[in-house]
């Protein structure tokens, strides 16, 4: 197969690595890579070459190809350039842009999206929103630290002692975990808030404390994520998420609902009774945020309080994050490219059944 | 005595912090704070009256107190406005700039400055320079780790594993030690470059590699400052830092020579054989640098490899900054300002000898 990746200004990631793409050769694939793909996740041309990849222009690419990786998803130009049925494989979030499989399905291109890969033990190595959400966590963490006009561990000086930061992590689940972690790591006292029952063993496994209101509405048939919940169960939330960042320096947000608005945990009130120099930062932020007054890609000050919002805080690690994402897509690839780098896409197959949102002219989701 | 503190927009610290300032008052003092000078650092007007001080504006606290304490060094115009005699503290740097002294003289200023108090057992508690070096040390990693395109801890996870950044430090003085645990704390692998044999049991204690190079110049006797080296021990050093400098992913640069120029320790050769990504953290920039490429204050993109000059980064957790500041200062105060807020300057007090330059219209160093 011809395998091809771009130069994706938008995004600093790329989708293949040359460690990658040295074993997809193995498979008697051709990768193909536009020049200076990688720059910004310090991978450098001749890294590639080195690989065994060809560099080439933009449209000799488009024009060969056979399987297109991108990490954000194409702009409409691309595919007029595609030969007929090529795949495409990115993140397409079609449970927040229910019209992208019907568009996807009119340029003719087979369409496999990542945020659909179903989160069984099976597919857990091609899990691109889990390993994304790791890196957003630590870097969530990490961001903050470099905001804060204080220190995060506890010092003990000639000239008197600083207690240690107090971190506040709302959602528990990949990227919450993380959070927790790095700001332990760092120094800081951590509480961690989740509706799921199951996120309290996982807190308490790395140090911190677990909060949450008892009544919460059953997640077990959710897939892994988080569900709605009950307005007496959110007003008792709200009460005690309040008196939790009242005390914070440091709060770290990350829930989401798959395909709604995120849950507002910290009201335009909880904000303003914050500490001056207190930092939030909205992992949730483009799915409407965790905080009333989260901008998405913003960074705001409220009379003292810092409120970060990005929802693609991965990108701002981009080594290791093209790294994850480039083995999660080989172990992705390996469910319907053989060995021998020829193409087998069965769509019963249980992950492409899932995740192959259109194809021969067909979309396949939100019908 | 009535005590006075500016808002000094040009650094984000505030001499004095409430909590000090109480205690100040408690021992018959007044203070006079001029409006939003707290800001910056998280403190509001409310904060200082609360304590006991008073909001004034710059002139009136200027033409009535008697000891001006100042972070950085007060423009010329300042001491115009003050009485005759008055007292003002802050850190002059008389080793880097000879003429200061004579120009406070000039003013009729007692000039006490924070920089020459002698780093005796004594005068631990009011060590200016150990408290902000410690905190520059933890910010220089932390504005590493931000930076850095990589993650820092070891990372394992379904997609394979990452391994932890790769971190040298030159020098381990104070600021070179904090900035050891802060690594060690985010998981980094540390080595650490002295050429003090001293440093080598404290290097160790913080779980990082000592790296030295036999043959050092003694310093015993250089008041705990780094001395300068001869030739053939500059050779060996150079190629031994090149060749950790090629797989480091952060390095931290601390190495200062008190009233010279800083050693150049990484050269513009090392640099180009480091790795694309990596990130020098240069806290010897105002003095030159430890890197011949350093520009103070700038950060610079060398071939993929990131270049920050800081040597003022304590300024950037400008809260617990200006808390540890005004701690040494509280503690400075209590040599020559009695429980009953008497000013006794007695020069001969060993503390007083050193770092008063100029008292009485005579400059008292580099004379």
């Amino acid at each position: 197969m011809q395998i091809g990746i771009l130069n994706e200004p938008s995004d600093l990631r790329v989708a293949l690595v040359p460690d990658v793409i040295k074993q997809l050769i193995d498979r008697k694939n051709n990768v193909l890579v536009e020049s200076n793909a990688g720059v910004q996740s310090s991978i450098s041309n001749d890294d590639f070459q080195a690989s065994g990849a060809e560099i080439k222009d933009r449209d000799s690419i488009l024009q060969n190809l056979d399987l297109l990786i991108s990490v954000t998803p194409p702009a409409a130009e691309v595919y007029a350039k595609l030969k007929p049925h090529a795949l495409v494989i990115s993140s397409f979030e079609p449970f927040n842009k229910p019209e992208v499989a019907q568009q996807l399905a009119s340029t003719g291109v087979t369409a496999l999206s990542l945020d659909m890969i179903p989160r069984i033990t099976l597919a857990q190595s091609m899990d691109v929103l889990s390993s994304m959400a790791s890196i957003a966590g630590y870097k969530a963490v990490i961001v903050a630290a470099n905001h804060l006009p204080r220190y995060f561990p506890m010092l003990t000086t000639a000239a008197g002692t600083i207690p240690p930061a107090k971190v506040l992590v709302l959602g528990a689940g990949v990227a919450g975990l993380q959070a927790i972690a790095t700001a332990k790591r760092i120094g800081g006292v951590v509480e961690a808030f989740d509706t799921r029952l199951a996120a309290k063993e996982e807190v308490e496994s790395l140090g911190a404390k677990f909060v949450m209101v008892e009544g919460a509405t059953d997640d077990k048939d959710a897939g892994g994520y988080a569900v709605e919940q009950t307005d007496e169960y959110k007003q008792k939330q709200q009460a005690l998420i309040q008196a939790k960042a009242e005390k914070a320096d440091v709060i770290i947000t990350t829930a989401q609902l798959r395909g709604r608005p995120a849950p507002v945990l910290l009201t335009a009130e909880t904000v303003q009774k914050m500490k001056s120099g207190a930092v939030i930062v909205d992992l949730a932020s483009s799915t409407g945020g965790n905080c009333a007054l989260t901008q998405d890609n913003e960074t705001l000050d409220v009379d003292g309080v810092t409120i970060i919002g990005n929802s693609n805080l991965a990108e701002k690690v981009p080594m290791h994050a093209s790294q994850l994402f480039s083995k999660n897509i080989f172990n992705y690839l390996k469910v319907f490219v053989s060995e021998e780098g020829e193409l087998n896409l069965d769509l019963e197959n249980e992950i492409l059944k899932s995740s192959c949102i259109s194809h021969d002219g067909a979309a396949r989701y939100g019908n």
